[in-house]
């Protein structure tokens, strides 16, 4: 970009809603697996579930993501006009991928780690996550529109806040671990669950900053 | 980038060939550094080699790589034209370095670990490692002349599916890890190397997305 | 970035001192929150000090230096004309961003994990990590004029040369952790903390560069 540049896209206001729309439609679209995925990922931390079948579930939900994730991409680089700046939508779904990533990757270790007792904190930290990530989809909801966007800042200071509780969630966690577990073991497995956790936690945060900044840009 | 700005770099075909040719030397002259580097690593599973000495090969080859990259940095700022897009080019040397960085930092915590005993897994992934990055050189080379990029294609779907195939090799090897070592030790350091070699083969994944998104743009 | 644009921003030349001034001040003040935050770290590691009460004071500097990431992005958004490019602009500030949090982290980690005695390796890494700061403040500093380039670049250097230094400290420190210790918590413990400020001393680099490329852009 040429530093002179304004990154309004006033143009993209001509483009033909279809082509607007079907990036929006995408971006929901992956919104809402990943809403399903930390869905998934709260229920095996909650219940008594079968860790592999539920570690399944959310690779598949998170492949369906990757395909949505390249659709985006493709229609980016093939597309002359794009509804919000083009390195906004890149940065935008490559963050929404992160985030489902490392829920996929959360479960997965949960299977894999055949962890029979489940610490409460990774519960508490489950719950924060499922709310970030609907906050999330409701801020992904509100670019379609962005002449209404004091919701959509709403939506995103409610991810913010969300990431300051995992972040205090993930200092009591750990202190615990390490202050109650003798077992080397047991405290390398659930420091490499709660890490993922609050990455994904964290990560939502970096999608409601670049939502933001597309918000601020059509001020 | 103005929002209404298609990125196809018609501009770079009036580019004199020289220009253009100097920045895909550089590309290859890096993924070459990064093959050879696999190499020396997969080595360094396979046989009873000098650990140290062979790490500080590995160490020397990334030293070179740094060059390069540093060299293309260095002239993506001062050239007025660029073969492909500047933010493209940019992401694309920066990954690759990261993949070089990945093998490096392998190699040397494998002799920093002192670890006398090799785990199989760690030279299937090696393995997997090696012929990712042999698979992103070709795609690299492919760069050159985008009118043929089916073959450039065919080798980022390649390098997608070794990456899954890292993917299962370390869910296999994590798992074992800790199934059957009871030494929390043993298993620290191994599950570093473990995340490592996976994050190499990952970034290599990044690369193929980024040439992909350079050939698609050139459609 | 059309292909063919170079970044020069001689627009920005035409911009009003003030509008300039406030971008400039803005990441001087960030990097001086980020060289309190690392001269708190030291003396936490130095001195008898209450860790709980030092890692606060750590905190809140970092909140401030949020604080003036979201100013600089804000006003990234709303300006038509930057007085470097605006990627850059959002690297820079992102790269100095990560510096902060990863200071932060560290003091956090030494005071959640009650260690009772430090690691000599762990001073030393404070040390230089002390120095890299400084020496981004002081190449922060060069952003303003442009035309006194060699000094800046001269701080870069510095930088690069403190990065290798904190990376041979890293070795000398994680060889010593894993052949010393036998209590795998420990090692669990202090390994985090010594990838915690090697990270911290690496992203100044990634600054470093961010700076480089500027000051070439602009020769």
């Amino acid at each position: 970009m040429a530093t002179g540049a304004p990154r309004q896209g006033f143009l993209s206001r001509l483009l033909p809603a279809s082509g607007s729309e079907q990036f929006f439609d995408l971006l929901e679209k992956h919104a809402d697996r990943t809403r399903e995925a930390a869905t998934l990922l709260a229920e095996m931390l909650e219940h008594n579930v079968d860790a592999e079948k539920q570690a399944e579930r959310v690779k598949d939900v998170e492949h369906q993501g990757d395909e949505i994730t390249h659709a985006v991409i493709e229609r980016l680089h093939q597309t002359f006009i794009t509804p919000i700046d083009r390195d906004d939508m890149h940065r935008l779904i490559s963050r929404m991928d992160d985030v489902l990533d490392l829920i996929e990757a959360s479960s997965e270790r949960i299977w894999l780690y055949e962890l029979h007792t489940i610490e409460p904190e990774a519960r508490a930290f489950a719950a924060v996550l499922v709310k970030s990530v609907k906050a999330l989809g409701d801020a992904v909801r509100g670019l379609r529109d962005l002449r209404h966007r004091e919701a959509l800042i709403a939506h995103c200071t409610e991810i913010n806040r969300l990431e300051n509780e995992g972040d205090q969630l993930l200092r009591r966690a750990v202190a615990r671990l390490f202050h109650d577990s003798k077992d080397p073991i047991h405290v390398i497995k659930w420091k490499e669950i709660y890490d993922n956790l609050e990455n994904a936690i964290d990560r939502c945060e970096d999608v409601a900053n670049v939502i933001e900044g597309v918000a601020l840009e059509y001020a």
